[in-house]
């Protein structure tokens, strides 16, 4: 066990698994979560005991894994935020998908308490995040990088360093979730295209996989729709989420999005008609359904 | 040099490639094209000599790779049309993407004249088809797979053998086409967004390719942006053309698209600026343009 003490806050999907490779990487790692029975689990598996109140001045780094920028300032700044308990010189690495403009003035506040905030949002999923295998799209001040390294280093593969302007991250994790939030809808778009064709689903992703339609999204989550299987990996309801944010930022900068928007509006006809709790791949359920198609798997 | 003779219809960006390759893998090979100056340059680099009348009786396979469905047509039934100068059991082979109702016509009427269908739509760009590297998704009679796979052979890495019926390879190459026409665009549509955040191109290009939101046609288009080099490997008027086609299908299917639709309206907006003929990423432009951004290699 190494000296290096982190708290990874937040034991969702992403940060149980995140939790668990710092764990298994030698560093003494707490776990908090408002929920009791995840934090009970990870100290069942080795997570270190104490109470935020006795550990958080002898922390190292504080990993911030929650949903969204209100949670993430919530565990920060709110009623027991935890900014004020750090000792100076914590780094803070924050992972939320959140806008760049909300990344700086998070940053802006953890500095005037003498704290090094890294903008360090991850791509990759929960498979990669229990593996410690995610990529890190991290930006903020060298001292930062070097106070949160074996942090970092414990939940990644790669750590993109984006520079020393903090929102770097953010904005090229709000680039990434464009582009994957639109592949997985337009994969469901050209699937159930196709089936109007006579092209069956196992076919399409044989083939699709070895021309130029390929993409990440589509060797990632055409198999769930072949299997039937929408067991969410990574849920339907993520992508009203990053996609809103993504052109939440887009209308603040003017840009125009009409395809990021499009993908956006079938993911929340999915959300609206009730799968926003299955695997992302079920948007392919909206189409299937307004074009009179069975999908595999289904009755 | 083989006793097997291909004519090939149509010395495009594509079809002399594909030519070039017929011939440097042995086979007799003539090419024919309303432009005379590409028969004469496919002649001097030694394409086989004769007109079509003098050949069209003796050849093995006639390739047909024209732009679309009414020249492909044109070249088969129209005043001057090879399919009535063709020897019954000849292999026709048509790669232009088209609908897979025309192919289903055009097979028919061609096996009324005891010619051999092949369905073959290719995927994979000028560089491969010059290296013949091509993928090829085919579909039609085994006697027409077997009549005209030298020539697919020399033409191709790799043969879908989508199964007899014709209009499968259509159906793919449509799909394929939907989802490559997407991604394009979705990848300019990132890019300039990133850029509105401050991510550079060069930088997008260099992290996005080792995150989810990857894609074949962001590996193979972002360069020329980063690079500001819009010659047209190929060009944005291909998608108005090839989108369309998509649509087309997907309206009389009665299915819903929203995602290639609103694809489609950016390459229209290219198209409809003056960037027709430039390379496709150049849709790239349009978003520039609507966001006030300069991209790289511009004034």
């Amino acid at each position: 066990m190494s000296n290096y003490k982190v708290g990874i806050f937040g034991l969702g999907a992403m940060g149980f698994g995140m939790a668990g490779a710092l764990r298994r990487a030698g560093l003494m790692t707490h776990g908090f979560d408002i929920n009791t029975d995840a934090v009970a689990k990870f100290k069942a598996e080795g997570g270190a005991d104490g109470t935020l109140d006795e550990v958080a001045s002898t922390l190292d780094a504080a990993v911030v894994v929650v949903v969204n920028a209100a949670q993430t300032e919530a565990v920060l700044f709110g009623a027991n935020g935890i900014a004020t308990k750090l000792a100076k010189g914590t780094a803070v690495i924050s992972c939320a998908t959140v806008a760049p403009d909300f990344a700086r003035d998070m940053a802006r506040r953890c500095e005037e308490l003498g704290l090094l905030y890294l903008d360090a949002p991850v791509s990759g999923g929960t498979i990669k995040a229990g593996e410690g295998t995610l990529s890190i799209l991290a930006a903020g001040a060298p001292a930062a990088f070097q106070k949160g390294g074996p942090a970092l280093d414990a939940m990644s593969a790669k750590v993109f360093a984006l520079g020393d302007v903090v929102g770097a991250g953010s904005s090229m994790k709000a680039v990434n979730q464009m582009l994957t939030g639109v592949h997985i809808a337009a994969m469901a778009e050209a699937m159930t295209f196709g089936m109007t064709q006579g092209v069956e689903p196992a076919k399409f992703l044989e083939v699709i996989t070895q021309c130029a339609g390929n993409s990440w999204a589509l060797e990632s989550r055409a198999p769930s729709i072949v299997n039937g299987d929408y067991h969410p990996l990574s849920a339907v309801d993520i992508w009203p989420k990053d996609l809103g944010i993504v052109l939440d930022i887009a209308k603040s900068a003017k840009f125009s999005a009409p395809i990021t928007a499009a993908a956006l509006q079938q993911y929340l006809a999915a959300s609206g008609s009730g799968l926003g709790g299955e695997h992302d791949s079920a948007v392919a359920k909206v189409y299937a359904r307004n074009a009179g198609l069975t999908l595999p798997g289904q009755d």
